[in-house]
């Protein structure tokens, strides 16, 4: 028995045969070439053709794995385009009459190493993306079809490192766990484990490589372990402690449609973040006792024309048939900034984050937010529906979205349509100065939902997809917590409600600490209901107010969880 | 006559003939060249273009300006025969096959960076025409036949917005005042033209574009009107407006260099934002009692290489000497961002404004922190020398700083070097976590420094440099206002001081509200500081207290702004 120490980088355990995953060789070797404009025809084919695998993959993973796994496909679909990776391969092939396989797998080697001679993590990180492209060009130029891996039995793999096409390649039902000799937290199988909810430990060292396949290994997420060929006690102990954490998890999924009360009677509503028509039906097997944010871009993204009034209101409907009386907040449409529409020629800019988004994307073109209310104000007949506009940041947005609200009505009603006459507004609160006016919003509108991953980025100033900023990126920030408090005073002054639609929602940690500050609805993915509703019946509303003034004190994000660990150690656990 | 509404985001009244400035683009990107004779032959014909252009423009330096003006040309056609620089152009042509432009730019830069670091201001100045050369060469190599700016008379400028690249290129004795179609109250332009005293007017929209050059038009940049081709009874209303406006500016420019006093006897520090040794000077002719704000970027931006240790100690020596007993707050390098350096590769980000920049890339690059430090320590001996970081947003960052500080303090203890010992060290707050938590950071600091600029953009979750975006960011937004009130309370509860460098320090109507909030220092412009003054001695504390009050309460920026007209109209004047 051999115990590596590595970082804990997505929490769980997996006990199983190593596999260890290996990379194709592609040996490269140099010709001169005669042709060099057939040199060129072959390399632009082969561009072409990786595009449109990585469109493919960017896809699949769009799908299993969500946006952010997504997005390194899509920096990887920039760099077959970057004009010097392409202008120095031709160069090569033009005036060293070189072969296209050795002058582009040279210019990929000379780029990733400059990369990877730098001191950022992120750009190390590059490095392995570039030569990810680099080897999917040159599986094209060499024609080896690329097969993915095929695994016979659940496995924990292990590898140096995993790259985004590596991990595509993988068939994940069969993965138990991840161990990788390199990365970091946020290195991309540190991501990608998290998103699938398996465990894992990264930067464990090079001896993770020597390990052959088949060797029996444990992998501790929480603690960051793996052992290597565990004596009998061991695998013993780890095997309950998978089942306890298995218990726990059935448990919640068994009680995951009753309601969630704490131990002193203290009723909140849990309820589903879903963005599309199936995501409902998984959020009601999961509890869900509503929609706190229903993300209405599925109707708008990927396809190449506006959605029309009718089809949003088809979709809406269903939704809302779906969930019967109980509540559904829509969030208006909110895009820009990262989000593009193929089909609107939207401004490049240089801080998207701070750009012309959500509500301030809308009020600019009322030819895209018209129809969305007019569809939203026809579907809630009949249903429990609520409206919820992203990113305001003045009082004069409020009341210029409700404007338009009112006249949308007024044109049904001249239209001889049925309308939903009182439905609930709200706003979101993600921008720091609703948070810091919110008694203001608080006289305007008739709920909040506070979106903790934009209010935190802009309250710490940190863009929170840049991998360099991870470290100082926390939704536990005291002063985002300071702000969710302010934010809940000021509306339950004025009898409104609040809700929360972030990850911190949740969070096992993040939850006590939301509902000692007071929060009424906490809105999720709805894989996370079932655990967060049984975290919530363990608690009592005293024991949670006291611990939110504690932490509202403390000094850092990680001050907070440790506070909230030291004083609920049975949430470690989860 | 035509009147065009706008912002006013610099106040006074410009009269004269309209100057259509357009940007030059003067990339250069590297190619690879085949034909390399035909590339020499490019070249050469450049150069003998330059030469031609250089004699004109000879004899009209020498008709016009005198034989010394005219040196400097004759000294300019030289360098077009260097043996060198021509030598080192033709082999990077010859051997590496680079284009003509990017061979001639690569030769220039790398001949003005040895010249730049010359003892010798001579060999210095010399750079500065090296480049100017250069720039001429490369002008015609692209096929540019538009001149620098070359401006024969004052006008003023009419742009879609301004950079600061392209402001570095225009003759600022000869602009009267700005007028752009874009930009906003926090637009480079903005900034330009309050640090220069001069009028503008932003945001006016694409009509200003429409203005040929030489048209007469007026700017008037506190009512945030541009008037086209005006009528003889306008011009004349103006002209005494003007007017009335320079005696008023005088009479504060005649008392400048008394204290800042209130009616009722309180009195107030109003000290400088200077970014470089002449920056200096000009602070203490406008009355300047220290520096709130020493922008350090000067030493390390358009150069090629790092400052050494001594070069800074040299440059801070020099701008503490100017202000003997007074204080200076130096900042700490502020880039990333928007400002890069030329000889660090930094990543690309997506959100440079939420990015890595500031203390966050200084405490990643000890190597560019620690000779800053270093050198402020040393040249800090005798004088009242003050450190700040900026772009704080945790306490774990200012810990991390100013331990750095202190094994600074120690190495230089123990190199036996004399070492300033009690210095107070403060920070920026610009990112509103540091605001929301000021009273933790007010434990672990001397001062803080408000910079409004940023943490408006922050508050907002709006880019100021997005044009998009004018009408939404302002400094008099309530929230901004309130989290300064909050980080004053805070900061007075532990005994610490609170200035303020963000261009509402200098803003008439912004400083009855800071003053009616606590403010202690007040750092501006060193053009805004006789009329700050005067304005500050026109108040008194209660009322501006009860102004502070009722701000605070108000909805809207514009909302914030009629109230202060409404209570102090002689401030319209200003």
């Amino acid at each position: 028995m051999k115990t590596i120490q590595g970082i804990g980088a997505s929490p769980g355990i997996a006990i199983g045969p190593a596999y260890r995953f290996q990379r194709m060789d592609l040996h490269v070797e140099a010709r001169t070439v005669h042709d060099v404009d057939a040199e060129f025809a072959r390399f632009f084919q082969a561009l072409e053709m990786a595009e449109g695998q990585l469109r493919l993959v960017h896809e699949k993973a769009r799908r299993e794995a969500g946006a952010d796994q997504a997005a390194i496909f899509e920096a990887q679909l920039e760099m077959l385009r970057d004009p010097e990776l392409l202008g120095e391969t031709q160069a090569a092939i033009r005036d060293q009459r070189l072969n296209a396989e050795a002058a582009w797998w040279s210019t990929v080697e000379r780029f990733a190493s400059i990369l990877e001679e730098m001191e950022s993590e992120y750009f190390r990180a590059r490095a392995a993306d570039i030569r990810d492209v680099g080897r999917r060009v040159l599986r094209i130029l060499k024609g080896i079809t690329e097969e993915p891996v095929q695994l016979t039995q659940s496995v924990v793999v292990l590898a140096q490192d995993l790259s985004p096409s590596d991990t595509v390649s993988l068939d994940k039902s069969m993965v138990l766990g991840f161990c990788t000799a390199g990365g970091g937290e946020t290195s991309h199988t540190a991501i990608l484990a998290r998103s699938l909810g398996l465990p894992a430990v990264v930067a464990a060292g090079p001896e993770v490589l020597e390990i052959p396949s088949g060797t029996q290994v444990i992998v501790d997420g929480v603690q960051g372990l793996l052992i290597v060929e565990p004596d009998e006690p061991t695998q013993i102990t780890f095997i309950q402690r998978r089942e306890a954490l298995a218990r726990l998890r059935q448990e919640a999924f068994a009680h995951c449609k009753e309601p969630a009360v704490t131990l002193d009677g203290h009723r909140v509503e849990v309820v589903a973040n879903i963005g599309n028509v199936e995501g409902a039906r998984i959020a009601l097997e999961h509890g869900a006792e509503g929609v706190g944010l229903l993300r209405t871009e599925f109707l708008y993204l990927e396809r190449s024309t506006l959605p029309d009034e009718e089809e949003q209101y088809q979709a809406y409907r269903a939704i809302l048939e779906a969930f019967g009386q109980q509540p559904v907040v829509l969030r208006t449409l909110d895009i820009g900034g990262d989000k593009e529409l193929a089909y609107m020629e939207l401004p490049k800019e240089e801080n998207p984050f701070l750009g012309v988004r959500g509500i301030r994307l809308c009020l600019a073109h009322p030819e895209l937010f018209r129809p969305q209310i007019r569809a939203a104000l026809r579907a809630g007949v009949g249903y429990n529906l609520k409206l919820m506009f992203p990113m305001i940041a003045t009082l004069d947005e409020v009341r210029a979205a409700k404007r338009i609200v009112e006249e949308c009505r007024e044109e049904l009603h001249r239209d001889g349509k049925p309308v939903a006459e009182s439905i609930e507004i709200g706003i979101m609160v993600e921008v720091p100065s609703a948070a810091v006016m919110a008694e203001h919003f608080a006289r305007e509108v008739d709920f909040f939902s506070i979106g903790t991953n934009d209010l935190t980025q802009y309250t710490l100033a940190a863009d929170r997809a840049n991998a360099q900023l991870a470290d100082l990126i926390s939704a536990f920030s005291p002063a985002v917590l300071i702000l969710i408090g302010q934010v809940i005073q000021a509306a339950h002054r004025h009898g409104k409600w609040v809700g929360l639609c972030g990850e911190l929602a949740g969070e096992p940690l993040g939850i006590p600490i939301l509902l000692g500050l007071g929060l009424d609805e906490f809105s999720m993915n709805p894989s996370a209901i079932p655990l967060a509703k049984q975290i919530i019946r363990s608690l009592s509303l005293p024991q949670c107010q006291e611990l939110a003034r504690e932490v509202l004190k403390l000094e850092s994000a990680q001050a907070v969880k440790e506070r909230v660990r030291e004083r609920l150690p049975f949430l470690v656990l989860s």
